[in-house]
């Protein structure tokens, strides 16, 4: 893979990703100040991730307003795959997500498919990957969405909702067109084929529950498209709603290659990791400094492939004068990189505090946010 | 096709199937005397459709007995695709079942696979597939199962149970193997390749359950065989038994080719048709009879591939002594085609008059019957 290459599928993202190219390949729509305004007119202010294209690009976003304005409120679905505990790049979604439900006022459902990490990864058991599902939510609730408006679904724990949904889906999938999308082969196991549909589920329950049309919108990484781009193009022939789509940036890792990986410990932090491991992780993260302090002074840093800066823009540091105030310092060489590091350090710890503190309270409210089946046939 | 030809899959019985030949071709094992007297000696008298090898296949049959003679008890595990109301041919598996359950004292699990039948039937929809699988229930219950031991699995309505046992298998079946036990191409559906692995579930769901091993017995029509080749392979890789398999013939058609299907109604007689349209299919059925009367008592008749003949061996006749004589006479024309007729619907008329009967008191057992879902995870 040279420099300019790079991959992204719902199952593996590599190289340094060229969001723009990327779009273009999938067909989606950026994210432009037109839209932005649009958004800002009924939050009033707009979410950083928004601000900084953190959430770049969409699908129908114009359509999901157009509905709001006339009355038809939307809701929100996200998820996640549970193929290890939580690191700090799932929460950015989650914290988009809370956003909007709580400045339009709407519902989240929220899908953890332990199916599909099973599916897809040989070593995991369904065991583990319910368990992680478990452990997983209580870091989602943590985020502050409202209980009274917010459901999550477990594959393997909701099928009776989600399979014969899945099963509607699935009648119109045929595997030429899992092959095209997703580069299935005759190795693939018959489960990962199959798996498309239960992801697709959540994106028309709420309205196969109430026998009427719901917008639905899903805030989702990037690499989840294809998945929507098979899941609008059925929910159509089957009478619903295309679900429309708001998709993120990936995460950046903490080698600055690719993205930040649940599986893979090395380029993660976890919300779990105590102020030490975050210090020495932080420590070790690739960094776009000088080669020396006086180097670094003489010459400056590069911001722009730097770890640490990546990790205050995407989401330690929401406040954008003292992050364009890093950005220049960094820049000219006024900040050392130690010092950058050591911000970035004390910033993920002052937030990974906080996050464990509500993940104590999630423990009390989880019963009340678990999605109880209801007859989908 | 040529008169030779014959093709049997899960989902299509055509020509006059050579079940030597396709036992040898699926790899089963005949039912031989020395089987016979074994079965015999725990049930003391063996069922007509042993007798008359209705019954004429197996794998591991003398397994589960040396589990039995053990003291290791099986269960029994069977099915049915509710594509359309129930038909006399299904009745026969179920009597068979309900037998076995008897002598032997042990319990059934009973899989009603709405989804397959929505996923392989174009203008199937999955609320009518699950309807008839409500009402196929009835008469299944009708042929007088024990109520404290027979359960009835609804994939669409126990998917809570079944789907995280069907994923284990999933994982360990590739596009591959479906494709070459299936025939499965680009053109199929999804969930059509997934959904072995729903039917692989309920072969070890009491072995999860209890968390030991139990024997299974699967009665089954042969066309379902190749399911059970997955289902053996991998049960066996999960460190579950591999269930034993008992195979039935394919029940005649009204037209004398291939068989009965409940999505044809030519070729069917349904446990809800009057007498009169009993009377008026047996007329019309494929008979062996000489071309007139005259002809037949001078010539005699065909009862080898005669439809009311094979109707009531299959069935109806449970006599061996009634059975032999009629054959003889027919064969000799001293019974002409009318009388063979109105016999054969005279029994069945009489049969499905209780099977009615029972059909109703069945409605108010239902409820018993209905397997409720437990953590198979």
């Amino acid at each position: 893979m040279t420099k300019e290459e790079f991959k992204v599928t719902p199952w593996e993202v590599s190289g340094n990703v060229d969001y723009l190219k990327l779009s273009k390949q999938f067909g989606t729509n950026i994210i432009d100040n037109e839209l932005l305004s649009r958004i800002k007119k009924h939050t009033k202010d707009l979410h950083f991730m928004l601000r900084r294209k953190i959430f770049f690009s969409h699908r129908d976003m114009n359509w999901i307003l157009d509905e709001y304005e006339k009355g038809n409120n939307f809701f929100l679905y996200t998820g996640r795959g549970p193929s290890g505990y939580t690191h700090i790049g799932h929460l950015a979604p989650y914290v988009f997500t809370q956003w909007l439900q709580e400045k339009f006022g709407v519902e989240v459902l929220y899908q953890l498919t332990d199916d599909e990490k099973f599916l897809f990864k040989d070593s995991l058991s369904l065991e583990n990957a319910n368990k992680l599902a478990h452990d997983n939510a209580l870091d989602f609730i943590a985020c502050g969405f409202n209980p009274k408006k917010t459901k999550i679904l477990i594959d393997t724990e909701n099928s009776n909702t989600l399979y014969p949904i899945a099963l509607k889906f699935a009648k119109k999938i045929t595997f030429s067109t899992a092959k095209a999308v997703f580069g299935f082969q005759n190795e693939n196991n018959i489960g990962q084929i199959f798996y498309t549909s239960m992801q697709s589920a959540p994106a028309v329950l709420p309205s196969v529950l109430a026998k009427e049309n719901i917008p639905c919108l899903v805030p989702m990484g990037i690499d989840q498209d294809p998945h929507f781009r098979i899941t609008r193009d059925v929910a159509s022939k089957l009478g619903w709603y295309k679900p429309a789509a708001i998709h993120k940036k990936m995460f950046p890792s903490l080698n600055g290659i690719g993205a930040m990986t649940a599986g893979v410990p090395a380029t993660s932090i976890y919300v779990a990791d105590t102020p030490e491991l975050v210090k020495k992780k932080i420590g070790s993260a690739f960094s776009g400094g000088g080669i020396s302090l006086a180097e670094h002074k003489k010459h400056g840093g590069n911001p722009d492939v730097d770890v640490c800066y990546k990790f205050l823009e995407a989401f330690f540091e929401p406040n954008d004068k003292k992050l364009t105030k890093i950005y220049n310092d960094y820049k000219s060489g006024k900040m050392p990189t130690s010092e950058l590091k050591s911000y970035t350090t004390e910033k993920i710890n002052k937030y990974l505090k906080e996050h464990q503190k509500a993940r104590v309270r999630a423990e009390k409210q989880v019963d009340k946010f678990m999605y109880k089946d209801q007859k989908s046939l």
